[in-house]
């Protein structure tokens, strides 16, 4: 679900949105290593028919991109003036290794595909507060799910996930989640030559980055001994991957820049404001 | 995707808002013979945590109440103040027959489950336009998904579908997918005691009836041959089937009243405002 406002602008183009849209979705499959089979969409028609046309176009060109195809959905009155709220449910086919979040080893490298910091730049561009070029205001409205890069990172990963909220945040949810402590280097993270012309390469602009989100990387956990093997899925498939940290028996999140610590920033990325909807063990059991 | 305002009102309690929610969903499977496997929940965090636990106990509630585990979703941070929009994707597995929409044949029998109109009337009870009893109000509030009942009518069925918009719109949809011209007896039109206790039984009752909506029966078409064998089905599963219109050749839907046409309602259930949303040929093709 992308609400306005929050995962999208207002005067964010309308087919940009639906890229953003189908792309976050995809980009949850990715990190199950999964193969999209199919959409099934959400739409509160708007009096605003341009912006559903508009909308349409693009929902059009990412399915086509991806050739994923809409399998079906539900269109309802939106009520006038409303904030846009969008829901998009994606389906995909796992082969027989679908990493968690909870599969990190104590001794494993924590790794994160291609650049860091993109998107939460391009939302500054977006908005107004900052001046750069397009390919980072793209990062922003147009993420790229790595489909192919989780599909063949999944046999290789105990733990992997898409970063979304931030880098940070993400990785300590995979450090919690697997009950382990985590060390990322901050002089690691993986800027685009994009971001450090217009931001400089010092500890604000890697910390900004790595609390931003919106990246759609790959976020994962594996053992030193598939080192080899996960550099040349990169090469192979044309995306970086860079070893951005290590797990640890203990817990809690340790950042270094320089291998010297630093303390935490006051947010590590997006929290959502309540925890009311959890996993409830009240609910009945997955088959 | 439901809205408040046009699904349901920001006055029903949050239990029933989630009871509806899924049990819409779940009406879906129905109408195509479907087994629930599970669903998916969009859901807008409010700043009001009262309604978001009230929503998760109703929720905890319906999914029980059907054996259908939640398997995942998204939670997501709603605008403050915003209009309540919820999304839910339910999965399911039909067996070898899945009744579209355009699978009446001429001569074919339309039949309709249980009663109809009762939730109409719930509807103007829940905003005080009508005193009635709590049975009304519940068929508003938290209606019954038939999925036993569209199992064991999908292999009888050349065409099903749930009354979600009016017994009359839906049922001219079937004719129209079907290419086919369709007569509907409003004397046929089953009512329920209650419902007719509080509104007579007059073609006014009759026809508001069958243009309210949210009725969440099934609406089918079958051979008159099935005839025996639906009516088996409905007595073994407690359901009243009842047999309301025949397909013929032609187009366009007739509605008569002890056999004499009646002028059509200027509306015949709920129709969405826009075209915009509509299947699009330039999509990429289902599997």
């Amino acid at each position: 679900m992308i609400v306005e406002g929050v995962h999208f602008l207002a005067a964010d183009p309308p087919e940009d949105v639906a890229w953003k849209l189908v792309a976050v979705n995809l980009s949850d499959l990715a990190a199950k290593g999964a193969r999209p089979l199919g959409v099934l969409l959400g739409y509160p028609l708007h009096e605003d028919e341009e912006w559903n046309a508009r909308f349409l176009a693009g929902l059009g060109e990412v399915l086509h991109g991806y050739s994923v195809p809409l399998l079906g959905g539900d269109t309802v009155s939106g009520p006038a003036g409303a904030t846009r709220m969008l829901g998009l449910t994606a389906l995909g086919e796992a082969g027989g290794c679908v990493p968690s979040r909870s599969g990190a080893a104590s001794g494993d490298i924590l790794w994160v595909s291609g650049t860091i910091g993109d998107a939460g730049a391009g939302l500054r561009i977006a908005i107004g507060e900052l001046e750069g070029p397009d390919a980072l205001l793209a990062r922003y409205r147009r993420p790229e799910p790595r489909l192919e890069l989780g599909q063949a990172l999944a046999p290789l990963a105990g733990a992997m996930m898409d970063v979304s909220d931030g880098l940070l945040i993400d990785a300590a949810r995979i450090g919690q989640a697997s009950a382990l402590g985590l060390e990322v280097e901050l002089r690691e993270v993986p800027l685009s030559e994009p971001l450090r012309q217009i931001l400089g390469d010092g500890s604000r602009t890697r910390i900004d980055a790595a609390i931003a989100g919106d990246d759609y990387e790959l976020l994962f956990a594996a053992s030193p001994a598939h080192s080899g093997d996960i550099e040349a899925v990169g090469r192979r498939l044309g995306v970086p991957v860079t070893a951005i940290g290590r797990f640890e028996d203990g817990g809690g999140l340790t950042l270094t820049e320089n291998g010297v610590p630093l303390p935490l920033p006051p947010r590590l990325g997006y929290e959502h404001g309540s925890k009311a909807v959890q996993p409830v063990e009240s609910l009945p059991p997955l088959p």
